[in-house]
């Protein structure tokens, strides 16, 4: 049977992934896909075009910073910024339970163009399909995405070859990842899924807690032209625990972090404090965390805190040489290993 | 609010998707869109790249003749082909119901996989959501698709106007149809609805009614090899009725086709008649409707004729100068108007 952690974006995901998809759907590895599916990166390379896929299931549809449409548009152009990529047209894909409000579905397709003009993307195809009351929970949307190799990615990985050699320069993959190489976040981490958790279970705040679901190519571009990126990736589902365990793994590497450098605003920490939810593997939809060559990451921190989506970035740790071992640093001085979560504890953030 | 009508592939679904959509989404139209969202035609171009989109929620999940999978692959490979593209990667998105069975779900991939490597492509990202009991029917897929101009789509646009000057060559298009273009049909029509429908609604015949869905981009490239193809389009939600009214509205042609000679499997339309439903508004999922330069007409039948899925094609029709009137000859010797349907009479069939 499938389970809701089945979806969550965790370790439980990675083996319904590995041992049922990958293993019913067979590959031609000569075909010229840069990128396989095996590798399960953010997003496909096929003869130098970028291409990704996201379905959005959140509840609710509306929450406190975006709406399911703000949210699929994002996450699709996220996934392709992580790739190294310029993401450049969107397909649409709505599926709408009977019975929904028009008024909702037009504020839902404003955001959609909302967020789609300020990434300068384009929504260039769409599908539509209704289904009786009840057989749906109000409204699901597919967004597909089709990029193009970033013009920036030549300069970034010149700057990167120069200060040590690198596995690949094509594009920024999990994989790429080594020893030394520092680790950024672009922000305060668990906002999104600290939103959705206050908002679907009626807590309330002295300050309304509010998603930080945003694109980020513009930010990507930013860090690119500085150059020394070696890989990127945004903490969705599972989050930052998530990521940092996918990267040691597929870089077979290890990484430190330090838990007074990582940005967690003070009513989020203290509301994760309170339900026992560490703010590591709760879902964000406007972050990225990149490993940058040493010698590079002041430089690529101080770009990307140029844009306001990265204002508040850090570096929180370092890629080590212990291969499998995610560990932090407490601020009580300590340390513990911070393992990959079985899938996010909230479930439908996006 | 949202109807079953909305989703059905009709003249309602156009009129959301005009006053709703399309409304709300900006667009560039000098950013190398070669075939724009404003078209509603089955695939976007952006630079070169055939870009498609849908959505699956076909109830039940499993019928005769086919799966939510083999549905899933095939319909996006079809409308990438149905612009003169070759379709090349797709993406697959699942969204799943908690509880649902790991077994049933491995045989949906094996279907997936099984037509994926009949059609040639190759399935290169991925997604997976699953949601809480109820709050979805089972399980639905997104596949959204790439491709590139299909290599015999110059050789087909050459034959074609050294017949008669062509408003393009660039694609397939909705609006390339003049009057005299012959209109043929790659085989039995109503074959899809009619299987879901009867297994839905539990009707027992004495031969089991089967879907006809299949890939066809093996046909597409036999009829553009021949040469003289204008148009092509798969006749899904609406039917065959819907089709040509679209046609006739985006080429400002009439259409007359001949009831005698449209194929219709005789269980089939028994059935229907027993219902009271057209075929001609029943959605299929292995099948093309060609609008072909008349010289080139019975050479493209032949051609198509050669392979499976094209068997029983035959030429229904042409195109008139009746601007918007689709009008059949009917068995009886009379003439009706065949009215775009407000939407398909099955819900759910893909």
């Amino acid at each position: 049977m499938i389970t809701l952690t089945h979806g969550a974006g965790g370790t439980v995901m990675q083996e319904l992934i590995k041992r049922k998809l990958l293993k019913a759907l067979r590959h031609d590895e000569t075909s010229g896909f840069e990128v396989p599916l095996e590798d399960l990166d953010d997003a496909a390379v096929v003869r130098g075009i970028v291409f990704t896929t996201d379905s959005y299931t959140v509840k609710p549809l509306f929450f406190p910073g975006g709406d399911i449409g703000s949210l699929a548009v994002a996450g699709t152009v996220n996934d392709i910024s992580m790739m190294g990529g310029t993401p450049v047209a969107l397909s649409l894909a709505l599926m709408i339970e009977e019975g929904f409000a028009i008024s909702d579905l037009e504020r839902i397709l404003q955001s959609v163009d909302s967020v789609a003009s300020k990434a300068g993307v384009q929504i260039v195809t769409g599908d539509t399909k209704v289904v009786e009351h009840s057989a749906l929970d109000g409204l699901l949307i597919n967004t597909s995405g089709i990029g193009f190799r970033s013009p920036a990615l030549e300069h970034n990985f010149e700057v990167a070859s120069r200060l040590r050699p690198l596995m690949t320069k094509k594009w920024l993959l999990d994989s790429n990842i080594r020893a030394g190489d520092k680790i950024i976040v672009s922000g305060h981490i668990a906002d999104h899924g600290m939103a959705i958790m206050s908002v679907r279970e009626g807590y309330s705040f002295k300050t309304e807690i509010v998603s930080d679901v945003a694109p980020l190519n513009g930010l990507m571009r930013k860090a690119l032209e500085i150059g020394g990126v070696v890989a990127a990736k945004d903490p969705t589902r599972g989050g930052v625990a998530n990521l940092l365990n996918e990267w040691s793994e597929k870089s077979r590497v290890g990484i430190d972090i330090s838990e007074t450098e990582i940005p967690v605003r003070p009513q989020v920490g203290a509301a994760l404090e309170l339900l026992g939810i560490d703010p590591l593997v709760v879902g964000n939809e406007g972050k990225v965390v990149l490993a940058v060559i040493p010698e590079q990451a002041n430089a690529v921190l101080e770009a990307i805190r140029s844009v306001p989506e990265g204002r508040d970035a850090a570096i929180i740790g370092e890629a080590t040489s212990r291969h499998g071992v995610v560990a932090m640093r407490t601020v009580v001085g300590g340390s513990r290993v911070i393992p990959a979560p079985a899938g996010d504890p909230v479930p439908r953030i996006c």
